[in-house]
């Protein structure tokens, strides 16, 4: 579509919609909000504003309420606040070694959330939908009267194909096309769709809406967890490609002579040189020993002074290194965010990180990225997968789909 | 700014520009086109065509005519051509071994052309400009009477800072920090601002314009002169990330462990490995003998089964193949594209190249790639940089500055 010749094209009802889904989406992004400051952001006039927040309110999807005691003349503004408490939707988030679920409110509050361990190997689709489903029911059947269920999210760590949830390929669990959104909405059985997306995809939209990467228009964010993902925002959109298939930072190839084995059948991919078990055969922990705990108490013993410990998180920095020097280069992005794993690996890496990037990075760039750990925290997947099944109600607020 | 918000925001003026450099680009773009296709492409009726091409043409950007001799029943459509012999742009392009200027019409046709070799080394700013702007005026006081230059666009071999052609790094020549564009523009003395760009960012938007990359809305094209230059074309923007230094792709780091030196002052970047130094290395030719004309020469004795030239050829391939799997799955484009030198070392190695891609690129996004040289030869960047003359013009048609 051309871009700006909206004059003829777009019927009024579009244009409304539009409208209508960009007050919403503010008020989701940064809560409670004067109309005054509403109409200034969009560039229209306060009845506009009003007219639109009407209608919001009518649908019950925001609450107008007087500002109390600003204590100044004149007629205080009215302002406008997401209705949390009774708009939500359901995130899933499916993780290497856990399962969770959440009911997360309208301004991206996580009202209950439910969570499972779950094997590392063998999972079969029935299986993890069928624990997922439960979780959902139950989320869903908790919530507080009159509330309504606008949407599913679902963030999965594998390639996802857009539009229909399909996992394409996911590794960890050895599924390859296996209709994991469709699945799930047949189970869940709430007559909503499923979206489905790549964990470090939303894990990148999600630090980028709420987190490190808030007004930042370029930046990577790299999660770590068996392997490494990555998601990529290029000018304030999610870098995903011809096919959806982007931002996969992990098979990078870095190490092109002795690398270590990767999951894709690959040596020396990114993914390999830092993620979890690198880290741990370096540090010479057993093979039993794996996932998050077993990575911080690497990184704990290296505080400690133990000397393989401090050996591996050398290493895993220097390679990291490599990667995010090579980002760096590619997107001259203006933030670098760590998150899974990689948020207790990085700060005890970070020198060795940083050496690399000041070897690498041409300096007009370098001197533009920051590096931060995710603002988030573990939970950066799970508000992406919220963010996720809320787009719809942001395209069109007043017709998606509903449960209630 | 909002997307969407149209109503309030665009005054009927702006709507209007828009609307006439939309339209004006696509003829520029695609050449003659009938008001019916054009009102069916821009999704309005066809008297609002006829309003806007009369203004176009009435500004001699455009002229009408009667397509003759359809032999169809009916009133003929009139036909929208570009005034591309009257109206035209100044390109310039830098390249490390040589100086390039061109009359380029609207339409994208390259009326004349003015080309000098210049030295590799020391050139000063002074001497660059001084060759540039005579060429440049003497290919304006050689345009056809009437006619109109309404831009002037350079391509350059370094970084360059978005906004005023600030040469930020330019490795080839030694230049850090010169106001390339700003001398430029003074000595044309035309009262035209000189837009500068990334010879490879350019060949990027050539090639996507009107090259091997049309129809593609996410690309990769690298560049090959003395290093490798990349271009990326995301969701069909260029990518520049947050300063306008993306893309560098010529040092992204693959070889760490016995990696040639690079002219950024590191070792083993791409560019360091398969730029033209390490073939000519590789291939046992003397330091005396560079550029395309010995590029070409080697890829020559390969195909005459020289060894010494296969292996080099074998050896880039190798390299330029991790180079390439990297940036596919990065970026999943539809399309990797070759230009400058690496429009003869690619057909030369393809089978390296794909070799790699086989062993490294994820198998979703390798199946979507197509490689292809550059389908506008050694004259991408050029053309890119007259597209880059052209943008204000399609800004705003009417209101631009133009020189007599």
């Amino acid at each position: 579509m051309l871009k700006g010749l909206a004059a003829d094209r777009h019927a009024q009802g579009d244009s409304r919609r539009l409208n209508l889904g960009a007050l919403l989406r503010r008020v989701h992004l940064t809560g409670p909000v004067t109309r005054v400051e509403l109409a200034d952001w969009m560039g229209v006039n306060r009845s506009t504003v009003m007219a639109l927040t009407a209608e919001l309110a009518a649908a019950g999807l925001v609450r107008e309420v007087t500002a109390g005691g600003s204590g100044r003349a004149g007629r205080p503004s009215r302002v406008v606040r997401p209705a949390s408490d009774t708009v939500y939707v359901l995130a899933f988030d499916i993780a290497v070694d856990r399962l969770v679920a959440a009911r997360v409110g309208l301004g991206g509050v996580v009202a209950a959330r439910l969570e499972a361990e779950r094997p590392r190997a063998g999972a079969d689709l029935d299986s993890v939908v069928s624990v997922l489903a439960d979780f959902g029911r139950a989320l869903h059947h908790a919530a507080p009267p009159g509330s309504v269920c606008v949407g599913v999210g679902a963030s999965y760590c594998g390639m996802i194909r857009p539009g229909d949830g399909m996992v394409r390929f996911g590794p960890d669990m050895g599924w390859v096309d296996q209709a994991f959104g469709a699945e799930l909405a047949r189970r869940l059985d709430l007559g909503l769709p499923v979206l489905v997306g790549n964990e470090a995809h939303l894990g990148a939209l999600a630090e980028h809406q709420r987190g490190a990467g808030v007004g930042v228009q370029n930046l990577v964010y790299l999660h770590g967890d068996v392997g490494v993902g990555g998601g990529i925002i290029v000018g304030g959109e999610l870098l995903d490609g011809d096919g959806g298939y982007a931002s996969e930072v992990g098979h990078m190839l870095v190490n092109p002579y002795q690398g270590r084995p990767c999951g894709c059948g690959s040596r020396g991919c990114l993914e390999a040189e830092v993620g979890e078990r690198a880290l741990l055969d370096v540090a010479g922990r057993p093979a039993r020993e794996k996932g998050r705990e077993a990575v911080r108490a690497v990184v704990a013993a290296a505080a400690q002074g133990e000397p393989a410990a401090r050996d591996a998180l050398r290493h895993i920095g220097d390679w990291l290194g490599i990667g995010v020097a090579n980002v760096i280069n590619l997107f001259n992005p203006g933030v670098v965010i760590f998150g899974g794993t990689l948020q207790e690996v990085f700060p005890a890496s970070a020198a060795h990180v940083r050496s690399r990037i000041a070897a690498n990075v041409l300096p007009i760039s370098r001197d533009k990225a920051r590096l931060r750990v995710s603002a988030l925290g573990y939970d950066a997947t799970l508000i992406g997968a919220a963010e996720l099944g809320f787009s719809p109600l942001f395209a069109d607020p007043l017709g998606v789909p509903t449960a209630g």
